[in-house]
């Protein structure tokens, strides 16, 4: 166990007991602030710690770190010095903020590099060189297999031998806060009828989360599962916003394009796989047993809670799923293994999002179409409005958050207003 | 028209006249030679331009154009410099090497700016944020549909009413000459039998273009039909390298990933819309008549000649394909309206593919699975062999042309060596 993740550690800075970002946490991410251009930093409590600060007064110099990574405005140079160095500064930010390590007291120093989270603007933390979108939750694949082939048909005959996956739009990725524009397109109203031009009827969240790459691979070799991690560095939430009437007039037979590539929404935050280490557990059991370059040792997945809010504009919000990282059939390292065994290229900072994570349960659907089972069972809103997709106003709240041994890693939040369309 | 396209202009640098690349054509490409750092150029004949020597002799510098540009290892600073200021370049470019033009002689210093093409490394000219692939040739579709549904159900409905296309790999598009290596991967040999593993049995070419994009977008807005063409720098040749054993297993029912992101290879030269403007045609007609959004007036498509050579492994080449640009049923003003219509921001260096580009003869399909009719009929090859599929050691060389009035506007090649897997 690296030393930041130790249960036993509290910070000089005060940490309340529902927040996200203990010392255990420390995710990056990318702020600004009025007057300072965009640099990196961290979260702790409820405030931000600005890493260009600390690294200009040295802190990072003796781990061979150099100053320029922090003063940039994504975090790819700094995750492409590679896990050593980046587990470094991370276990020295345990140390700086540690309440027992006098050598490395940063208290002094705390009205220079801490800001309260809510008094800066968090930033898109990284630049996206490819997004891929996988398909790897079983139940997700079976809800909608069944919605649209029927029952018996519901996973297509490669599903259970490949995590299935396609590339997604990088340019359209942005942060938490983003308002979404309710996209317009074509949409076939009546099988058979020609197809009609307008607003989306039929805008939709789905829960998902997307590893970060940290590691450039060559094009033409692979990554087995036994190494991928190493090419992972972290993890953020991901909203991959869709719509159905335009996915579904679009889609056959070259997949999704214009239903979702108008918009996703991460969360801020990049968490380490470091940081979430201490949560790791099992995945489900695969049968029939993956092919050998899918298969691996060990647990492979995390224990991570997710959440979705459904806010109304002007109105309560209410919690509409309740899933979990786990439920995922095809685990992080089997997704890279798969990418790249044709000898694809990954880069630093490629996103891979996972999929609607769905679970057993009809709370723990992971977007509305299986929520109210295309509309067939809308959800009653506090405000006493029913939704059976998202309406313009309507702000989706998206979270993650391990919990064990009295330690809480959280992801912040993926939240975005719809906006009716121009 | 624009100075630089008028037919009667010669240049003082010899140009054979099967030459790509007279005095009228000037596309931009990025190259080095041993000691030089990448930097811009153009091709005149048989020769490059060094565009950073000629920027330093301050050629362009009345133009408002910042030196710098010209001394990067990618074409899109330059491109987004505007059309204003890149067109300005190629008309001072095409005042520089004219025969006739005392004011602007840069003869004296062809020893300085001028290199024979066979001695530099072209290399890869763009940044590719985002790479789309679209499916826009009516005959390829319905070739590709024949085969896999039958020829009543060819054409998925969706077909004539929208350019369909889907998200392709950015990180693996590689310029002209760099070997692609045989992919490896899960396929199924026979209808209902488990999957097996190993390297790709029906490794296929696809004659694409590719326009690049030359101006960002903003997340949210669309591009019209009449404003398209303002986005668009100029084109490539592309060629979308497919796997197709992996991609019948894999693509139901979220389209084509890794039959397809292995490799792409364009030319190095991206020919500008200006340089084509003389050779701008009607596309086919359009039956039926697109939504509002999707109309668009005047000619729109090109009239550019493609071949497609397959050369064995020390063998003599054979050309197995002609085809040509203008038989495209979507044209690139619908793809850019119809890929913006939903918000959908796009960004200077993006790739658009036109898809396979099929023509009405059986010679000019412009695939493998075609010509052969998915190996029903292998083209016989002038060393005895045969093809169904490529072959490990085949070369797969892509050329394009426009002719008119004397003059020939080419491409170069896009070419690819096909090594066996690790």
């Amino acid at each position: 166990m690296t030393r930041a993740n130790d249960p036993k550690l509290r910070s000089w800075v005060e940490v309340p007991h529902d927040s996200d970002f203990p010392i255990q946490n420390l995710p990056f991410g990318v702020f600004r602030t009025p007057g300072l251009r965009p640099r990196l930093c961290t979260a702790i409590g409820r405030y931000v710690a600005d890493l260009q600060v600390l690294a200009e007064h040295g802190f990072f110099d003796d781990l061979g770190v150099p100053r320029y990574v922090f003063s940039r405005p994504f975090l790819n140079d700094f995750i492409a010095l590679g896990k050593t160095a980046t587990r470094a500064v991370r276990n020295r930010l345990s140390e700086l903020l540690d309440d027992n390590l006098e050598d490395w007291d940063a208290s002094e120093l705390a009205g220079y590099f801490l800001h309260l989270r809510d008094e800066v603007q968090m930033l898109m933390p990284l630049k996206v060189g490819d997004y891929t979108d996988f398909y790897s939750s079983r139940e997700h694949a079976t809800n909608v297999g069944a919605m649209f082939r029927g029952k018996e048909n519901a996973l297509m005959p490669n599903w259970l031998h490949l995590p299935v996956g396609y590339h997604g739009r990088a340019s359209s990725i942005v942060v938490s806060g983003t308002p979404v524009r309710r996209p317009k397109g074509q949409m076939q109203v009546q099988e058979g009828a020609p197809p009609v031009f307008g607003p989306s009827g039929q805008l939709d969240f789905e829960l998902e989360m997307a590893f970060v790459i940290g590691r450039d691979s060559q094009l033409g070799a692979s990554i087995s599962t036994a190494d991928a991690e190493d090419y992972i560095f972290g993890l953020v939430l991901f909203n991959d916003w869709s719509a159905r009437d335009i996915q579904k007039w679009e889609y056959v037979p070259l997949g999704p394009f214009l239903g979702k590539n108008f918009a996703s929404t991460i969360s801020p935050w990049v968490v380490t796989l470091d940081a979430l280490e201490p949560f790791r557990v099992e995945g489900p059991a695969q049968d029939p047993q993956p092919l050998p370059y899918l298969q691996c040792d060990g647990p492979r997945s995390f224990d991570i809670q997710l959440e979705v809010e459904l806010q109304p504009a002007g109105g309560k919000g209410k919690p509409v799923c309740h899933s979990n990282f786990r439920y995922l059939y095809w685990n992080m390292a089997q997704q890279l293994a798969h990418h790249t065994v044709n000898g694809c290229n990954i880069r630093i900072g490629d996103l891979m999002a996972s999929g609607t994570i769905s679970g057993p349960g009809p709370d723990s659907f992971g977007s509305l179409l299986e929520l109210t089972w295309r509309g067939a069972n809308p959800i009653p809103m506090p405000d006493g409005s029913e939704r059976k997709f998202l309406l313009d106003g309507d702000t989706v709240i998206m979270r993650a958050r391990c919990e064990k041994d009295g330690v809480r890693i959280g992801f912040g939040e993926a939240r975005g207003k719809v906006l009716p369309p121009f």
